[in-house]
């Protein structure tokens, strides 16, 4: 089975070798635990090694993301560079202007219809650019759109199929409502994918500890480790066969 | 009683020699506990057993199923042509086509419809086909289909009927909240299964660990111990006798 | 106060002779804990000491019933004599095909009737058999057939006072959310009953220990302690006195 | 302020010389933790103190009640002439003959009007045998009569301040969903009540113990302590002073 | 700022003098806490001192509640005086007759129209009898009058900032669903409020032990610390610098 | 990427040299956590530096908040000073008047149209003055005046994006349901913010301790430690770098 390789230090050794190919994978984890950067270099890395990518932000408008990144990623001199030829696809402001139409107004249809359209231009960006990489930021504001559970997960499992079709490897950002391991609960939405990759911030008295840990991952073994994870200015480190605590 | 042996390395001897024939069964875990894994070598060991099996999937077309087992059983050399001999029927991309028809629209009546051609291809591939051996994956996705609880589980309630008066032993996989044993309550759906075999990652500090418990099992005495797990990529192994922790 | 005899060995001594006659008794459990099994032993022990029982199962037909408990119960081998002579009768499948109508048309005046027939079947096998000892397995099943949890209850209330009235001693089986001690909260249907016998399966690392404990029951005093039960072909066993831990 | 001695050893103890004349107390615990035992024994204590009483039952039919109680405590050779002498009134047949006629029509008209016949039966019992003690047994089946949890604690309040008006000192028996100390938390119309008196059966690994507890009592001081009780033939002892673990 | 002195021993010491003149003050606690002795220990002190109180309950009429704290306080020799002279109003039966016209009706217009009343009663008894101190008792009393939750917190917001206009230092009692610290979640209208100070007994495996707690207090520093109280009958006593455990 | 230091000490530190400009930021904790007070010096701090802060209050009219704030701050001499000049502009009674038509009318048209006044006033207010501080105190109230969590939710999303767009950077306290860190799950607005800060009060035995955490800032590094904080009349003071247990 095809790999696609994360490029992000450790992780890939943890999936045996790469997220496979045509997967849609969550990625889970309380505010703050570093799920939009893992995304970001999800495509970086592609982009580098030659695969396009497409960043479909509901929370920010493209110049922002690029600015953000740029911040956060102080060595990536070449990620601006990457976004303006067009190996990274950064998208959001022209779809949030059909969704936001959709609010206030906020009847079934009108929903059906805002968000048929953002599914389009999903779909329609990923064709027009050859992408194979997306990322989907974040599942929590596409949910805000709709008014009942059980709809939101049918579109989403509708996209999420598209997507394959179509042979997308997919990240798509899920924020969960605590932030270490103890408690969590899955949403009826994670079942519906793939993978499901979580992230931690895990409370230790006066600190919290960055770490990962893949619970699901379709079609490929993988670790079963909760292994540590740093965030630097050159990128995400996964330090496989450290111990957390 | 006659028993339908699962030929999973230890699982017979924890079931006292297998599920007792007709019985409908619970297989349930969190996300990446190997459910469909086992149920795919629950079909697997019964048609090199000359017992035919339908693998009836709400999640992935067929073609992507026999892809995905022939890579987590890379050793399984004869699976595909148990597949192409229909040995094992693959089914899914086909129903889920008139199901998909039902999302959006959705009202009763349309779900109504929709599902009762759902589990009329199920009963129907099981005849045609002279099949003894089902598996379900997932109960969650079904559940996706019906806006209301109390339908669903009636609606189960009438397809494992179904099953069970023309002779199936069927395998239905269900995703649950949380991934360990503690603070796991059932859902409703249990209660209308002859069996309830549960799959669990259990937390130990930085790992987690694979185990298997029956918790119920009708017209049979079974194990009633945490039992370890391992898959491979020759099959699923029970260790009866070992200690998970 | 006339005692009924349950005829468990040691049951009977923690009820101080038995259940006071006319108690309408819930015996709950999660899945696999032997609720239905302990019922069967009640009507089997009641039909060798010459009173007549009915076995009303919600779940499955009379041949199954016949045949489950023939295999579970191997050594007694008068069982299915017992049943042929009518000093046991086993009902279910009829009264499922009057339920199966209320299903998916689902109004609330179709449920009304569908389950007035059910107790009207129940109370008219009773008075036919001239039947002592009554089993209802189980709840759970009859509550999916409600819409309201509040008209189910009543409708209990009401079935409970009209078997009270004629003159039976019931059990009713009640399959609850979890499989231990810990964590456990009574429904608002358990509040109806005249007694309350719980049944366990105690998580002690690697193994689930099988106990028995009586909560409430009116007319008598009772044990109060936890106590360990074993289930073996020849019937159950209550071991008064011995430590379940 | 008056005081009415309840008669019950050592409970009177607690509550510094008795229940405050005129205050309408909350009675609660899990099943068969002796909520309607200790109920009627306050009415038995009156009685034979020359104070009227009468027992409300929601649960049983007068006769029924009659015999439970005779049977549970033995010794109390007068419990029957006392109820045939007027001196307790045992009533529920009656007013359950009305309600009955509530359920299923279901209405909220109908209910208020059923439930407006059962506050008025109360009171005209209370006027008519000038009844000074009044127990309601419980208030879960009252509940049961009401769509809406609102509306039942407008009318429990209600009734509450009839009864205090016209001068009764009341218990009404609740049933809550756990059976120890532990997650206890209290329902809205708990605070209704000028007292709140728990029973418990406090878990001790094999056994349970009977415990009780003064949680408030409006008007004077009582025992804040967890104290040991015990249920004999001859009646309720509660153990000042004594340790319950 | 200006405080307005409890006059309960040690409290204003805890509140750094005294509650901010103008204060809205939630005072919370399980049942039997000492809420409302705590509510008219500060209406007592104060009209000792020579500021008007009106005591405002939803719970009692205003004879009872005389009798009730004469009793409980017994060496309160000019309470009942203080009360006659008006230097205390307390109040009660009269707007409960409005608000039970409200019940049953349970119209939204009716409901806001009762409530209304109830509102301007409190704010004419202000008014008119020069009042500086308040009590509401309860605002769980008050709740029962909506039929929902939304309705009723923005009454009570609007309630309080009257209150707060015309320089009222009020105290509304809260009763909680739970007697100790442990598992306690405010209540959405604890937000409205400028103080919130909780009442507890503490499990202490046989005992329950008091004490008094400052969360929150708009305008002033404040004790942070859990402080024993006790109740006996010449008023509460808060032993800052003590120990609870 | 340019900051917005908050000048308070220690808390620059923690976010390694302030917030991200721009940067929208929840500022939440429990009842009395000193969320207003943390907010209100940001503004101080600002303003003193030049830099016009807006300070809308939903619980306080201005001139109330000017007295809170020169009480609690003793030693801010200028406070009052850079109100008046209009370095720190104080609303909220005006915009009240406008909601409290709202309330009570209350059809989402209503609704709507009060809160668009408000999103309009606030807007207007930070274009008329100039102001780069935005303060909103608090989410809690505005919640209160939407029927719909969802509605709130995706009003919330708009304000933000907003103040986004014109370049405020802000603050907005939410208050929690708990306490302490322990059992303290997000609320889904949480999820829409660019940052959130926490402020704990520990329960610490008799103690409360208070503490705050940066659990998520977009666009920069910041610290992961829990860390002390005192409130003195002098201003806040974050002590990075000390433990505070």
């Amino acid at each position: 089975m095809e790999k696609v390789k994360t490029g992000i230090s450790g992780l890939d050794e943890m999936l045996n070798g790469g997220i496979p190919a045509g997967n849609q994978v969550f990625l889970c984890g309380g505010p703050g635990t570093g799920k939009s950067t893992l995304a970001m270099e999800y495509l970086y890395r592609g982009a580098k090694a030659g695969e396009k990518g497409l960043f479909f932000s509901l929370e920010e408008d493209p110049e922002q993301i690029t600015r953000i990144f740029s911040t956060v990623f102080s060595e990536w001199k070449d990620l601006k560079a990457l976004i303006d030829s067009g190996q990274i696809t950064i998208a959001g402001q022209e779809s949030y202007v059909h969704l936001e139409k959709g609010v206030g107004a906020g009847t079934g249809t009108t929903q059906a219809y805002t968000f048929s359209r953002l599914t389009g231009s999903i779909i329609g960006l990923v064709s027009d650019n050859k992408v194979k990489r997306v990322v989907i930021d974040s599942s929590n504001i596409i949910k805000m759109f709709f008014d009942s559970d059980l709809v939101f997960r049918r579109t989403m499992l509708g996209l999420l199929r598209q997507l394959k079709k179509i042979g997308c490897t997919t990240l798509i950002t899920g924020e969960i409502h605590s932030l270490g391991r103890e408690g969590f609960t899955f949403e009826a939405e994670h079942f519906l994918a793939d993978g499901l990759i979580m992230l931690y911030n895990i409370q230790q008295q006066e600190k919290r500890l960055s770490a990962i840990e893949v619970l699901k991952m379709r079609s490929t073994a993988h670790s079963r480790s909760l292994t540590p994870l740093k965030i630097t200015s050159s990128g995400i480190s996964v330090y496989v066969g450290e111990k957390v605590y």
